[in-house]
Order: structure tokens, then C-alpha cells, then sequence
């Protein structure tokens, strides 16, 4: 797999710094791994800090801005070599360790974890679902009720309900490839596709042939309907999004009958 | 190369369907092959209409919106299987031919050719060379022109000095491949890369060993500055984009990159 980049174990921090170079007017760089707001910290303000791994761009480094979140920090792509589950536990016990020793510095502090990702188990066990594109709404919401002045509890519970109503759900066509070892995380057939794959280039659970876009766009929205049941009259705020080498093309695709199965829903 | 989408022959139609989906505020499907504006026309300003094949979005349908475009005519992916010169030429003769029926019609227009692909022709001959990104800004600064209510030939003016004091250069590591055949519109060594390379699939005029990022940028800024001096102090607005296929981190670094030299040579 063929990658524009220089040294495979600096691809984080120098695009970390390309970020940077780009939108100056909006972010600084703090530290390599570390991205804020130009005129962070705000005072008065809570401040919203979010963060994993890299590899998932625009996730974590572009929602760092007004309106979202203070400040990004940034761990290497996908943690390679160890399985991506490895990496998510990590990054928990990371912010769970930076929280507490945040706590002995008298900064008040709460975490969200986000659990959209129904592949990853069942409704039962909701919480140990991965978080993967509802992210978005989460760190949206938690940046937006920050900038009104909340107090830290209030953007805790307006985070946790975005958190409770986003569900997701992934397709591979075919697998990511983490520069460091320049081996794709999965193999699959040249007429297979993968559902319910990870952002970290973790596997499928459940492999197909692959199937057209409107039938793979019937397959997904039905598994998110049935995870988390909308009636006629509900308002969905949706994403179709691709991990970096989709098509706009394909989306648009996608989103056309996505769009077509959610109107005749309702 | 797989890719999600339905019959190979409506990728363009479904895709322009799912665009105007997404952006119903903004846009409105005229036809199969036509958006425009919701609102469009706006009575007592120029319409600006742009156009060509599709396949390289979110040129041109992503660029109709207030302050672009009113409105997008949409062709075929790159017009498969005829070489993109072909396509080129045919996307100029048609809107030569709209042109004139427009004067027909009693229709005042202008047509603006874009010419900023410095890999297609020697700078003698810039008016054969291809239209690229430079698209972007000649529609921008067109469209926002009109937004002023400037007259048909002052927004000619400004759209061809934008076209003037652009330059472009692309480079690829794998080929494009167009849904109607399943085929890459050329091959290209696991090592090598291809410099030059046009935006309905073209091949480059110049394959290389697969080189860093930092080299590639040195190659595609040197050759820019070469075809259009500047000194430092000019200002110098940048686009980094990819195909549609390449990740975001590749891009950030290659950013970077570019930033330094532009540094350096100020």
C-alpha cells in the first residue's frame, strides 16, 4: 500500500503540524501531540478536551475550534501493532489517569466515553460499544453548551443525552493500512465486504458479498432502526461519512438511499 | 477495485441525487444532470453557471451556493472509456455551443477557459493547457463577484485574473479507475509515482521512483514557482487537495511541507 508520507513513525506529528500550518487564524500547536484553540484556555469557560489515537482525521485535531472543543490530543495512528480493542482500552485508561491527576491539581473534571457503534456488542451491553462517528454530535453538543457559560455538570448531561441518542454503524470494502507497518489490519476477498468494522482498523463481525450501495445502505439503516427505534415525526440528524478513501461520489450514493429509506420511514 | 454504488451507468445521476439530498437549504435538482440554487436565478445579478464531467467532486456541484455558482451542469464520469483530451475538448465545444444558443436565446454570456495545469503544455502555449484546481478559485472570485452585481464583462475580468495568477500541479500514486469499465485509467509500478497527472484520470508526463513527501513537494512547488515567479512578500493563497482518495494525513504533511518551502523562499 502506497503512502504519501516520510518516516512511517512521524506521520502523526507532522501532520499534526500541516493541521497547524493550515488554520492558523483558528489553532496553535501546544505540543506535538497537542493542539488548542489560538486563544485557549477561555476563561469562565469550561474547557472541552477530547482525544484518541490518529489515523481517523478530521477525529480528534479538526474539531478543535469555536463552538467545540478547546483543545485535541493526540495519540500515534492506531497504536500499531496491537489490536485496535487494545488501543481503545488504553486510551480510557489514559483519560481516566489524566482526569485523576487532574483532580490532584484541583481541576475539576468529568469524562464521557460514547458508545454508538452497535457491531461492537449488543444493546445490554451498551458501554462497552466503541465510540466511532457519533464523536461528532457528542463533541458538538459539549463544545456548544460550554460556549454558553454551563457549568461543567450541565455539559456532562447535555453530552451523555447526545451520547444516548446517536447510533452507528461501519462497512469496509476494504481494509486501512497503518503506515508503520505498511500491512493492512484485515484481509478481505475481492468480492467480500466486512460490516460492522471499527475505526482503528479493527475487523468486520460479519463478512458478505459485496452488495450493491443500495443494498448495504438497507442493511445498515435497518440494523440502526432496530438498535434504536425512531417513529414517523422524529427528527435524525445523520452522517454518512467515509474513513478517508471513499469517494465523495460513493457517499452521495449512499446518502441517496439513506435518504430514501428514511423518507418512506416516515 | 471495487467501490460501493449501484449500476456502473447511473453513478452519476444517483450521485447528483444524494448531493441534492444532503443540501436541500442550499440546492435543487433541476434535472438528472443540472442543480441549481434553491432560489436560483437571482433577478438583476449574472448567473454563473460552471460544468463539465463528473467523477472529481465536489467539483463542480459542491460549488453551487450563494456566493459561487447558480448553477452545475453535470456530464459523465470522466466520459469513459474516450482519453480526457477528448472529454476536455467536448466539455469546451459544448459549452462553445450552449454559448451560442444562449445568444439566441438573447441570452448575454461570457465563457471563461481555466488553464492553471502547468503539466499539459509549455507556458507559450498556456491556453492549451488543462483547467484543475484553479477552478476553484476562478469560480470563487466569479461567483463573488456577481454577488456584488458587477456587469457581465467585470466579472470576465476578474474571473480571468484569477485564472491568470493561478498555477497547479498533481501527482499520483495509483490510477483513477471509472465505474462504467471497472478499469484504471493507467498502470503504475508498486515504486513508482507519476507526476503531472490530470483530473478525469490522465496520465502524468513524468513516472518516478515512489518518493517522501518532503521530495514530492519539492518537486511539485519547485516546478510552480519556475512557471510563475514570486517574490517575497506576495501573498500566495494555497490549495492542498487530493483526488478523493487520498487520507486527509497524507495531506496535513504534505502541507506542511509546502508551507516550509513557501517559508523559506519569502
Amino acid at each position: 500500500m502506497k503512502k504519501l508520507i516520510n518516516d512511517p513513525f512521524r506521520v502523526t506529528v507532522e501532520s499534526i503540524e500541516g493541521y497547524a500550518d493550515a488554520y492558523p487564524d483558528i489553532l496553535r500547536l501546544v505540543s506535538p501531540h497537542v493542539v488548542s484553540r489560538k486563544a485557549a484556555p477561555v476563561r469562565g469557560k469550561v474547557g472541552v478536551v477530547v482525544g484518541g489515537g490518529s489515523g481517523h482525521e478530521p477525529l480528534f485535531l479538526g474539531w478543535v475550534g469555536y463552538g467545540m472543543a478547546d483543545a485535541a490530543v493526540l495519540g500515534e495512528v492506531f497504536a500499531a501493532p496491537s489490536p485496535a480493542f487494545i488501543l481503545d482500552a488504553g486510551d480510557n485508561m489514559n483519560f481516566d489517569m489524566a482526569a485523576e491527576l487532574a483532580i490532584t491539581e484541583g481541576i475539576e473534571n468529568e469524562t464521557v466515553r460514547v458508545w454508538d457503534d452497535i457491531a461492537s456488542a449488543p444493546l445490554e451491553r451498551v458501554q462497552e460499544r466503541r465510540g466511532i462517528a457519533a464523536d461528532l454530535f457528542v463533541i458538538k453538543v459539549a463544545g456548544a453548551k460550554a460556549e454558553t457559560g454551563a457549568p461543567l455538570s450541565e455539559i456532562k448531561k447535555s453530552a451523555e443525552k447526545a451520547r444516548d441518542n446517536c447510533r452507528s454503524y461501519g462497512v469496509a470494502l476494504s481494509s486501512a493500512t497503518i503506515p508503520a507497518t505498511g500491512k493492512p489490519t484485515f484481509t478481505l476477498g475481492e468480492d467480500e465486504m466486512y460490516f460492522g468494522i471499527g475505526a482503528h482498523g479493527e475487523k468486520g463481525v460479519k463478512k458478505t458479498e459485496l452488495l450493491t450501495a443500495d443494498e448495504t445502505a438497507e442493511i445498515l439503516v435497518k440494523g440502526l432502526i432496530e438498535d434504536l427505534p425512531f417513529r414517523g415525526g422524529d427528527e435524525v440528524n445523520l452522517i454518512v461519512n467515509g474513513y478517508g478513501s471513499t469517494t465523495l461520489m460513493e457517499l452521495y450514493i449512499m446518502n441517496r438511499k439513506v435518504h430514501q429509506i428514511l423518507r418512506n420511514s416516515g
